[in-house]
């Protein structure tokens, strides 16, 4: 079995209202390439941000009493925590150099994924995409215009995590794919049925995969095509890779950070 | 930027003592594929433990009175918990059908790997590798004398994560590539220096890409083969990739599991 991951050289700097698809095809087009049915296009949640116009001024902001809180917690910027909270539903963990939240859009991840690099203005951030899976589907159906091909989409980003060190690739949207590939019931190498413990979060390791191409310094790869791979079938959203905090070890906030 | 990800058929169901190395080699020959240097071949765990006969007969384990309860509150058989336990130096988490131990040479993860499906007998479980640093080291310097290519290797993993369903890859051993790429003081697009958060932990995104080729169920493909990355500078073994506990919002035991 062979897979191909294809990052094309040559992408602008991304403005707001950029033509995404447009832009993915061209640069495509320069390495000679064409999308073809059940190739999957992962791109940046950062990249849809600045086409979505997801920018806000930290001059407007004016941190609430629970900001100014969990900065002084944090040891972060009470104007950056109050646009974390307004991301969010939810805190977490609050330490000094920790604020880890629960997004509006339910995953769990450092900061509601509200950056500073990479706009090249100290005063502005930006927030991630207002809906992932929706920006998944709109560029799948755009790309489909565009080439005729049936691809799939992720939008990836990267979160820290628990135990291990660096951040590693999560999907925070997708369109056309099996986003989680649940094996239970599934023969193993003997014949033994695997359990349920057998879910693949084919989305999450796309979006991994895509980091090795993309690295997040000055590269400036944000798209990546895999080639190869067949989970057209069954395509779920991205959404359902998040674990219901009920059944989650870790999960629950460990005090009150009202 | 291209990378290409080669999974061989036709590899055999591995046994102990078998020439791992030699079996690689054959296998991607019969793909019309020689391994090149600076190549990163990706292993599972899982086979190198059959290699190295790390197989334990649990009727020949008698449970302690710490294995027994932590069973009951697990619901996990007693003889099991006992070699989890032997192979633990931490319990950091233990719930109905989770339990949550340092490994001995200190990652975190359920049940310290030890796995009882594809063995093919339901009495005996399979332990990890002993030193999965010194078996990619050793596998490396096995493919250099047959192949003469100058290789990366990683030994993988899946494991479960908070927050998130499913299991994503983790590299438990590496020799010639660069473990953990740190991105700090690089600028991003418009020259402003990244931060301490930017560190790339490319033996586990390998890792990971390589179960979106193998699978976890009956498909057989314990071996890939990942081309087009440079990452033989400053190689470093997978065990840089564990988080010190002090630094981890997370990892410290929610109580005495003594």
């Amino acid at each position: 079995m062979r897979v191909e991951l294809i990052a094309p050289e040559g992408l602008p700097v991304f403005g707001r209202g950029d033509d995404l698809a447009s832009l993915i095809v061209d640069a495509l087009a320069g390495e000679r390439v064409a999308l073809a049915s059940a190739d999957i296009v992962v791109v940046t949640a950062k990249a849809l941000s600045k086409i979505e116009g997801r920018v806000v001024d930290l001059a407007s902001v004016t941190p609430s009493g629970r900001a100014l809180r969990l900065a002084e917690l944090t040891e972060k910027d009470p104007r950056l925590v109050e646009v974390v909270l307004a991301e969010s539903t939810e805190v977490i963990r609050a330490r000094p150099g920790n604020l880890l939240v629960r997004h509006r859009n339910g995953w769990i991840s450092g900061m509601a994924g509200v950056d500073r690099s990479n706009l090249g203005e100290e005063e502005r951030v930006l927030l991630l995409p207002s809906n992932p899976d929706a920006s998944a589907e709109a560029l799948r159906a755009r790309l489909f215009e565009l080439s005729g091909a049936d691809v799939g989409v992720v939008v990836s980003d990267s979160h820290g995590r628990p135990f291990r060190i660096g951040n590693t690739g999560v999907a925070l949207g997708a369109a056309g794919i099996c986003s989680v590939r649940r094996l239970e019931g599934q023969p193993d190498l003997f014949g033994r049925p695997l359990t349920g413990a057998s879910v693949v979060p084919s989305a999450d390791l796309l979006a991994s995969a895509a980091i090795l191409l993309a690295g997040e310094s000055d590269e400036g790869r944000p798209v990546v095509v895999v080639r190869g791979l067949d989970l057209a079938k069954d395509a779920t959203p991205a959404a359902e890779l998040v674990r219901p905090a009920k059944g989650d070890l870790f999960a629950l906030a460990d005090r009150d950070y009202g």
